[in-house]
């Protein structure tokens, strides 16, 4: 397909990353690798000094892409603190793909009075990405209040029976909020890429 | 215990059931019998002529309990009208008990604007009962908004990852807001008696 | 929301669905009514004689809409007959909020080659519907073969470990495709509204 | 809500949680953190020495609570010391709410006659709150010779079937004791929370 | 084995079972049919009119047993009458290998007290099998008054997280009373079979 | 009851264990305590230095007892050496009972030849306890030749579908063998302890 | 693929197959159609008078294939006659690939001297099926004994852990025979396309 | 059996390892060990320094085959890098049993084309085996195309849904592709002994 690649970092040795960068930056390719430890990291960063790595996300980027964005077009909404590693990798996907999105990360589902406030400001958006642990409430009352393609994230955030995150993804898929539309457990980046396959139909 | 007898009606044969519910009349005692099937309540209605049944919930009382009930103590609250069969064996639990309920039929997470103008009526309850399926958020976000006690109720209603009522289930119990206490799917009697035992604390 | 009202019919009586259909008739409002069975959908059809209802989704539409409809936004992609039941519900959803859809139901992933053959007449498609039981990936093959949204419906046509859904569903989700964006099991109704949600943005 | 504030430690760094709790401190209010790891308590300790930290729960409140707090009113029974690590979560969350908890720590359902003998001691507290795990069947049997609102929490100690908890959690919802609540396994904080709810009313 | 013949009626045709129980007939051998569905039992019984079919349980023997049985040599332990279908299965498997185990219906976990008043009169039997559904907890503390070998029997009556049995099956599995011997859900035969290994032990 | 106290190690910390064991030793008790963690192992050894550990299993036994002991009642069979943390637990409970178990350790399933050449040797056991990991199949073919009482214990050894022993256990549940008896996955200690019920009541 | 067309018929409708047979014929093809419904089958012989149907698997076959198949190339090895709705259906699905298979009926692994007995006539076969419910214990006994490819059919024959045939799927999977290959539960049809891929082979 | 023996080498200690393979070596026979965890592998190659060890798949054979091995027999498909700790495991231990495997890397579902290219090149293999983690489509694609026997190995590689390798083993399972068969996951070696059960029919 035309999209750019992207490498999934998790099972991969760094020796083996690393050979597949350089291959790459020789190309002249920019590159994303998701959910890399910390420990492998390091050794990438070595060899790839001008690289970005967040840690929260564990999202390395070879050529951070900070400049000439596409602002306004999608909100990351999430209740707290506790999901920014799936927050950030979304957000990291997008830069790479060209758009600027905004974080909003202090909205949740016990205290409905803050979403609330919030309604007006989030109607400009052309895509809503809502992430969520524990219950994974929060995007069906963001589905009950506004009428944007909406995507839900479920995170493994949560124990007992939250624990690995099933339970914030079937309350997302069994959602009576019209038409939410759900990826994977912790799938920040695939998130991304849905709200990219959209945003390219809205501008063509 | 010191609580009236209930009997589960689903497994016993009409026969053991009227066998049972003789005795009970003969010591002048009432009796509520739980989740009782069409067919066989035809039978224990001409055996019990001055009975009631409500088809909904499968609830059938010995003696009707309508008059002399405590008003305003229990609210019970639900989206719509598919959840009915456990919400009205809530109710009739609670008059077979001496309450009689509120029923709330109206508010959903998907449309919480309606919720939100009933806080202020629902704010004299003691106790508040909230019945969900599909993915049982209403729980969170009444939780959020008011501070009595509340017993989350989840039903088999929904289909799917819905199906059976687990989803409902595991959304109350990993819920964000503060202390929802739950009780087993479709178990509306239990969430009654839980109520109940609440209730006797508050008046003493 | 500014969303035509849908009603899920599963559960609820014929006596309760004709009185709501008939307060949305008094008010000059069509409606829609999801997975309706065959005997309340006759009882149904009787109050309502001009009202359409689709045997092999129990979609059941007052007042059916079969002119004006956009042509060409949305393709429903599906491998054989067995899942017609939530291809139909897709359908006739999106002609309720006034799109003619596209069914395409003859393509499989076993069978690769027909698939490859329609990759061009499926370009000019602003969203992708892809409908799959057993295994469930089919919405993989077309994520690589095609850049538009894809939402993907895993249905509970199968046996075995893909008795109910659950397979179908948990390929999609961990689909190594980028960016599939997928409802629960049997909610075709949910595709639909949230390819609405998108070709709202489209098209605004 | 009028609750006060409590914090999820398990996830969050101890960058952010010194950040949360240094602003709690300059409003001069009071703050608890749960289920936080010792090497991050150490780090919170430094920074504010006067602070409680409880290892066994990973319980950590800004300005101990342990003057004038509520005697006689909740009773933590357990069947003993592999599950004090949920029973300090509900005596300190208790505390930090101002009710000083008795627990009841050597009461087992397979040594019945140890618990007879408590029966009459226990009659005096308003709510009582039953911690198990493996098979989970405590709160049945206080329940079936105890009148008062029972909150059931399962642990996640037990190994096979029982592992994290599922075992306790599902005894505890179908038990036919009538009237127990249930929390999330391990919420020891939102079985404490739930008795708040109820004493609230029982005080008003 | 030297084992009696045990036939497993549920998935068998009328034909193929009358073809089997002829042949035994034929060697003067009495058999035992298990899970006997009552159409099934119809035609059986007019094919052998000596024979015994119990409705309750769906079992059915050649030749009754009925005399010459060791009486107090098993206790059969269940909460009430729902779990009668497999109370009687082991009855009647026990009286197929010459034992006539007494019942005991009316003994539960939720109202100890009636089971403490049977202690003494259950120290007499030689083995104890615990029936239960729902929870499931009965085992535990029968286990816990008595030291005689216990099999514990789940069976599948109850709903919501007990529907099916695993509920009771768990928690059997994970009793914290010492040495309970656990079958599978609603295996009643299995039961008696495993008392019957430990009885030939026992005299020999 | 009248059995030896046994404590469940892996949840309690070596102080606690400690303070437990110095109580047993004063009242000149022997005491057992089972899956304890070798770091916690070694403080317990330096404090009762005549203790015996197991470090296959994790039984530690406060006076070792190796005279006297009764011989050819119990046979533990297994497939092979990596069970032999289960093998032992049992092994070393029963010798805590007064019990010198038989260990077999080189019988399977897959080498059905090597078992049936045992058969005869294990006629002379009182009780069989089979041990197995992965399908778990053994207690079958076992049951299948053998009349004897028989304890099946799965194991959580295996990965796939048989990780954590969910495999096994449910094989043993589901065994077409006569009155196979289980006990939870990883519990050797509670076979034993279901082997000296049964034998009880051989001997008295 | 070169294969000939299979239908699974089970959710197509009498009409719908009626049609798609029809073009069969006209072609002068065969068709096979998989877990066809008693009822639609009497409609489908009505069209098509010459076809067989077999009442135990479901099978019905345009062409009848009963000459000229190839014997003793596969066994289909099963423990009684509750598992004959597969075997049949690995039978006509061979006979409609032009192979007359061997069906041993009567062989289990709690009766393993029955199987020892076959060994040597079953050494004869190419590839050996092995069919079971329950515990599915029977392809590791077979793989111990016999070196051929085997494949292993789980039923979903059973009750309680063993309903729905997972238990005797996770046994065959997770089995200690060496290299046993599995379908899915009740896909007695994958069995005979496994085993014809492998005769193809063999003959090449 | 005549097969060559195979160790498991995850659960076992290396001294319980060097003294099995140091009386293999005694025997002048060769010996594989599977799952061997990097600290162990380094006691066992001081053992035996002239073994093999590979890092990614755990493989440990004692006398390395690399001579004489059949080339052009098998393919090992997969689609990348991360699965190639059972790519490895089953490529050793075909070579162990004399055969020299194919591995293809490269080929995915998301990228058809990828793998049409090399549908050629595949067709002289008279088995295929195919590896896949996440979604695991791969065999299903592969077996549309090709008409050999295929080994699907599902791996426990994933996240969320797809974590511990269910996803993949249940898409493999219920393929719509014609009889594939399937081993549990992460058994690499099975679906290598599985291979050559075929292969030494295809020679006979």
């Amino acid at each position: 397909m035309g999209f750019q690649e992207i490498i999934y970092g998790a099972t991969k040795s760094a020796e083996v990353l690393i050979e597949i960068l350089e291959s790459y930056q020789e190309q002249k390719l920019n590159a994303l690798v998701t959910k890399l430890q910390i420990e492998k990291a390091g050794r990438l960063m070595k060899a790839f000094p001008n690289a970005l790595f967040d840690r929260d996300s564990g999202i390395f980027m070879l050529k951070p892409q900070e400049q000439n964005l596409r602002k306004g077009e999608v909100a990351i909404i999430s209740a707290g603190t506790s999901d920014i590693f799936i927050v950030n990798e979304i957000y990291y996907t997008l830069a790479y793909l060209g758009f600027d999105a905004e974080r909003i990360n202090d909205v949740g589902v016990a205290g409905v009075h803050r979403l609330l406030k919030k309604v007006d400001a989030l109607k400009k958006f052309k895509v809503l990405i809502v992430v969520a642990g524990f219950e994974g409430a929060l995007p069906t009352v963001v589905g009950g209040l506004l009428q944007q393609p909406i995507i839900a994230v479920p995170t493994s955030i949560g124990y007992g029976v939250a624990e690995g995150g099933n339970a914030a993804l079937n309350t997302m898929l069994s959602s009576c909020a019209n038409g939410i539309m759900v990826v994977n457990i912790d799938n920040g980046y695939g998130a991304a890429m849905g709200a990219y396959r959209i945003l390219k139909q809205v501008r063509e």
